[in-house]
């Protein structure tokens, strides 16, 4: 049997989201479709909401599994008389909170994902450009002295990604340096890279992984081959031993797996709270 | 007073943060330091947490506020043995939501954040690659026949980075098209947007947001001058409606905002679910 999930919410839906993620993963067996509706802020748009779940109650004959974030009690009260099964954070945290620190919450629709702060905002979004102006070190203009942090690693192991995730999610200046056979013939650190020792941080992958992806990318060629890549990274490996460079193993880590686990070994101070 | 908030996760923390946020962006006037402890798998990195939030409030003299999302019952019981105030998002979700499904949680730790679906992350991240190689219209190599969406904006009107949030969090090919005065004066199309009328989504902004951003990165020049960005702002959203293309003023939003609030607009539907 198929599930409807809906994400309610009064602003982007992506705390509902993320929320409701966290919960369906515990349940891999389940089968479900999914359904935002965002920026539900008056009770208007909360009525409709609950025409559509009711629809879908209808439809998929079963009740709707209803994530929502509604700071509203007015409309969560709403969505609460839908044929749904509803789930929401406020209902289940704010109030709780409110006792604990004694103060009343101030009910503002749609603050999570809200500008907030436009000093700290304004940081992200340079974030952001530095990752870009900065990613593929060997190509372009390079700005380490203003990085955070350099990832260094073979090609495909995931260094642009995670370097726009650091910017978007936690405001860091990531910048990026793909190494390659010539780097690792040598005794030395890249010329680029010297004077940043303590900025480095290694991407490892699998030799199996990092054929499969490029042979996805350019299948049949020696860019693929899995000679080629056992050597690659090989090299990159004793690359990181022989310059003391902390690495991650990222074969099965996600882009926010590995961005948090390099918080977590690194001292880096996330600029976004 | 100032409170200390943690973090506490069987995974990356980001779901907790994420939840955590959004409870405390509803007490604007709190000041709070935070702490992630994040990948608490067994027994005794769980002490380990309950022993730094013991410590914490002790420093702080007050009781720390604790976000977790720890799967194992087991764990969660040593959390609430802390010191801290605990709000726990399995606790309060998963037994309701086993019930009404019928089925017991997998129970297993780390999941929210994980690869998942290897073909779909694998997608995500071509996306990501996608909205780099497809970054500043201008310059480089178009593949507006591969994209989902182009956005079309002046410079510093957040195209960049929406297409990466839209890439990495929602799987779009994203690309965007820089527009600039010269585009104001034609009455068609610039060339390369042709056949992609369906696709484009504008980003409009207004004239003195424009120019304080400018100014922070070109002060005193023409570019970020009031005058100018007043001629921009309003060539564009002439441009926007002479060519019938949809457009949403940015200047007040977020990327998630703006990503979120243009997938309502549209019938984009997301890769990642």
């Amino acid at each position: 049997m198929k599930r409807i999930v809906f994400y309610v919410s009064d602003g982007t839906g992506l705390t509902s989201e993320i929320l409701g993620h966290a919960m369906l993963t515990q349940f891999p067996t389940l089968q479900y479709d999914r359904l935002t509706l965002p920026y539900i802020q008056d009770r208007e748009s909360a009525q409709r909401a609950v025409i559509k779940i009711n629809e879908a109650a209808e439809s998929y004959n079963t009740t709707p599994i209803v994530f929502s974030t509604l700071v509203k009690a007015e409309h969560r009260e709403l969505i609460n008389q839908s044929k749904g099964f509803v789930l929401d954070a406020f209902a289940a945290f704010l109030e709780p909170l409110e006792k604990e620190l004694g103060v009343r919450s101030s009910l503002k629709v749609g603050q999570s994902h809200a500008i907030g702060n436009p000093e700290t905002y304004r940081a992200r979004i340079e974030a952001v450009h530095f990752a870009l102006e900065s990613d593929d070190g060997g190509s372009r203009a390079r700005h380490y002295e203003k990085a955070d942090i350099i990832l260094v690693g073979l090609a495909r192991t995931g260094k642009t990604p995670t370097s726009l995730y650091l910017a978007l999610q936690f405001g860091l200046f990531a910048a990026n340096y793909p190494i390659s056979e010539k780097d690792f013939t040598s005794n030395t650190l890249p010329k680029s890279l010297a004077g940043y020792e303590n900025k480095l941080f290694g991407l490892h992958i699998d030799a199996d992984r990092l054929a499969a992806t490029r042979e996805k990318l350019q299948p049949n060629t020696d860019y693929s081959s899995p000679e080629r890549c056992y050597l690659e990274t090989n090299g990159a490996e004793s690359f990181f031993l022989a310059h003391n460079i902390k690495y991650l193993n990222v074969t099965e880590l996600s882009v926010e797996e590995i961005s948090t686990r390099i918080l977590a070994a690194t001292s880096l101070k996330r600029r976004l709270q």
